[in-house]
C-alpha cells in the first residue's frame, strides 16, 4: 500500500493487508466496502449493515463496477433478510421486496439484476424447503458469498483467456475501471494485465482518466501502480493521438451490459474509443463475465442509459469549472455497436462475430 | 455580466462594461489582461507593465488563444522598448532581444512568432527612419494597436465567411475556446455563432469541456452563455455519442498553426474530434486567420508540440485526482492531418482541398 495514502478508518484493521486492495469484504453481519469516491487520496472502508446503506452506496457510486455492484446488492438482500422479524409465511415477500428495492439503485449494469434474481430464486427455494427463518437466512448468506467467490474465479478465467491476445511489449489502452476495484478481485479488463505481470510479460498500459468521475485516473492508474504494472495516464481526448503515434496495439474495456447482438454498454466514452480504434486498425476487446451478457436485451437500443447530475461536470472536483446555470448533457454510459467489437472475452472463452449466434452458443456450452 | 461572478479587482472600472467581455485592453502604458485561469468564477484583470509579466502571462496561460497571445506579445515589445534608456544606436538590438525573449513563452501557436516578427520588422524600419527614441516607441505602440484592431476585423470577416455553412437549427460542436476570449473580439471558431445570434439564426452549440485545463467549460460555455447563445456542455468523451445521436451537423474549431499542406495544430483532442466527425459523415471546419497559416511549415509533423506539467492532469481541480507518482502524458496540442479537414475559413474566404495549392493561392489574392 502506498505511503502516500492515509489510512483513515479503524475498520481497515479488519482487512487483510498483505494481498491486493479488495473493494468488498463480508464479515458475518456486515459488508466492508472500500469507498471508491475517496480514492486515491484516502483508503477508507465503510461498514454497511442495512439494505438502505447498500442502496445508497450503489446509487452514489461509493461502490461501482458491474460485478462489484451485483455482489454488494446480493449482500444487501442478506442484510434485509436478517432484519425480518415476522412469521415464516411473510419471509419470502419481505426478501423479494428488498431485492426489488435494491434493483432501483442504478439502471444500466445488468449484473445488479442478475445477482438479485439469483438471490430471489434462492430465497424462493429456501422458503419452500426450509421452515426455519434462521436457516433460510444462512442459505441466503451462502448464496451471496458464492456469488462473491465465483466472481473472483470468473475474473481469473477471463484473464487467462485474454492473455494470449497480448504480446510482450504491446501498448494496451483501457477506459474507465474494470479492475480489481470493480470486481471481487483481478477485474475483467485488467485481469490479463495482472496475469501478465505475474508471468513476467511486460505490457504498457494507457489509462484514459474517464471524465466525469475519473475512474481511470483515480482507480485504474491507482490499482495498476500499486501492482507495479507500467501505466501511463491520459485525458480522454488524448486517446486518438496516442493511437496515431502507433503506441497502442489493442484496446480492452469492461462492460455493464452486453446485448444479445453483441452491442456493448459501458462507461461514457467507450463508444468514441471504439470508433477511434477502428479508424486506426486497432482491435477492440470487451471483457465480460457471462452474468453481464443479457440475451433478453435484443440490442443496445434497449439498454436504459443512466443520466447523472450536472454537478459531476460543473463542480465535481471541489471547485466550479463551468458557469452557473449552463446546460449540461451527462449520460453515464454509451453503447458501442457490435460492428466495432473485435471479440468479447468471457470466463468460457473468446467470442467473435457473429455475436447474435455465437453469444447464445456460449451459454449452451 | 452574470450576477454569479465576483468582480474582484478595481481595475475593472477601467473596462467598458456594456459590450462583451474583452480579454485584452491596452491603456497608454499598460496592458489590462483578463486572467483566464480564474474564469468562470472570477472576472479579474491583470495590469501588466513589463515584458517579463507578459511572458509569464503567456507561459502560464493567463492569456491563451493564438490571436490573443500574438497581440499580448506585441504589447510586450512596446513595454520592453519603453524601458530602454541607452543611446539610439542600441535601441534596435534591445527591442529585437525583447522580441526574441517573448517568443520563448510558448512553442506551438504561430501567431506569437508572426506578431513578434511584425514588431521586429517595424522596429527595424523605425530605427532607420526615426532618430528619436520616443518617436520610435510611439511607432511600435501604433503597430501593436494595429495588430490588435486588425484581429477584431479579421475575426468578424471569418464569421461572415463561415456563417453560410450553418443552417437554422443546426447542432454545431466546438472544442476548446476559439472565441472572443482567445482573440480581440468575436473569436475565430465562435465568430459565426455571434453573427448568427445577431441575425436571429438559431444554432445549438455543443462545447467539449476540453481537458485538462477545461477551456471549453470555463471559457466557451461561459462566453456563449453570456451572449445568450444556446450552448450545451459535454465532457470530451461524450462527443462521439452526441454525433451518433444525430445531434451534430458540423464541427468548427480554431487553430494554433496551419501547415502549408493544410495539417492543423490545435488543442489536444481536436484530432480525435476530427476522426469521429469523419466516421459520422459530419463536416469538420477550421477557422483560421491568415496570421495562423504558416507556409514555411511544410506539414504538421514539423510543428513543435508543447508538453505541459503533469499536475494539470493529476491535480488541476484543487484536489488530487490521480495517484502520486503516476506516469502522465500531457501534450497541449495535436495535429489533425489535412485529409480530415473539410475546409479552412479565413478572413479572405473559404479554402477547400487541395490545401497545398489553395492555401498559397490565398496569400496571393
Amino acid at each position: 500500500m502506498s505511503p502516500n495514502n492515509d489510512i483513515t478508518t479503524s475498520s481497515l484493521q479488519n482487512i487483510d493487508n498483505n494481498g491486493p486492495l479488495l473493494s468488498l469484504r463480508w464479515a458475518e453481519d456486515r459488508l466492508f466496502l472500500l469507498d471508491q469516491r475517496l480514492l486515491p487520496e484516502h483508503i477508507e472502508f465503510l461498514e454497511l449493515t442495512t439494505p438502505e446503506e447498500i442502496w445508497d452506496a450503489i446509487a452514489s457510486m461509493k461502490v461501482r463496477g458491474a460485478p462489484a455492484i451485483g455482489i454488494s446488492a446480493a449482500y444487501g438482500v442478506v442484510l434485509a433478510a436478517r432484519i425480518y422479524d415476522g412469521e415464516p409465511s411473510g419471509w419470502l415477500a419481505h426478501v423479494t421486496k428488498a431485492a426489488e428495492y435494491l434493483a432501483t439503485s442504478r439502471p444500466t449494469a445488468v449484473n445488479l439484476f442478475w445477482a438479485l434474481n439469483r438471490m430471489k430464486d434462492r430465497a424462493a427455494l429456501l422458503a419452500e424447503e426450509q421452515p426455519e427463518i434462521e436457516t433460510r437466512n444462512l442459505g441466503l448468506m451462502a448464496e451471496a458469498v458464492l456469488i462473491h467467490q465465483e466472481d473472483e474465479e470468473v475474473c481469473r478465467l477471463i484473464g487467462e483467456h485474454a492473455l494470449p491476445l497480448f504480446e510482450s511489449g504491446m501498448g494496451v489502452l483501457t477506459h474507465c475501471n474494470a479492475g480489481g476495484l470493480a470486481t471481487a478481485k483481478y477485474g475483467t479488463a485488467l485481469a490479463p494485465f495482472y496475469l501478465a505481470k505475474e508471468r513476467g510479460i511486460p505490457l504498457k498500459v494507457f489509462a484514459d482518466e474517464t471524465r466525469p468521475v475519473l475512474q481511470g485516473a483515480r482507480l485504474t492508474a491507482f490499482e495498476l501502480q500499486q501492482a507495479g504494472i507500467d501505466v501511463t495516464l491520459l485525458t480522454d481526448n488524448m486517446a486518438a493521438v496516442v493511437m496515431s503515434k502507433g503506441w497502442i496495439q489493442a484496446v480492452i474495456v469492461g462492460t455493464d451490459r452486453v446485448a444479445a447482438n453483441g452491442d456493448v454498454a459501458n462507461k461514457i466514452g467507450t463508444y468514441g474509443v471504439a470508433v477511434l480504434a477502428k479508424a486506426h486498425g486497432i482491435p477492440f476487446y470487451v471483457a465480460s463475465p457471462l452474468s453481464t451478457i443479457d440475451l433478453s436485451t435484443a440490442t443496445g437500443q434497449d439498454i436504459p442509459i443512466e443520466e447523472r447530475p450536472e454537478s459531476e461536470i460543473t463542480e465535481s472536483f471541489g471547485k466550479r469549472t463551468a458557469p452557473v446555470g449552463v446546460k449540461v448533457f451527462n449520460p453515464a454510459f454509451d453503447v458501442t455497436p457490435h460492428e466495432y467489437v473485435t471479440a468479447i472475452i468471457t470466463e468460457k472463452g473468446i467470442v467473435r462475430p457473429p455475436f447474435n449466434t455465437n453469444l447464445p452458443a456460449l451459454f449452451d456450452k
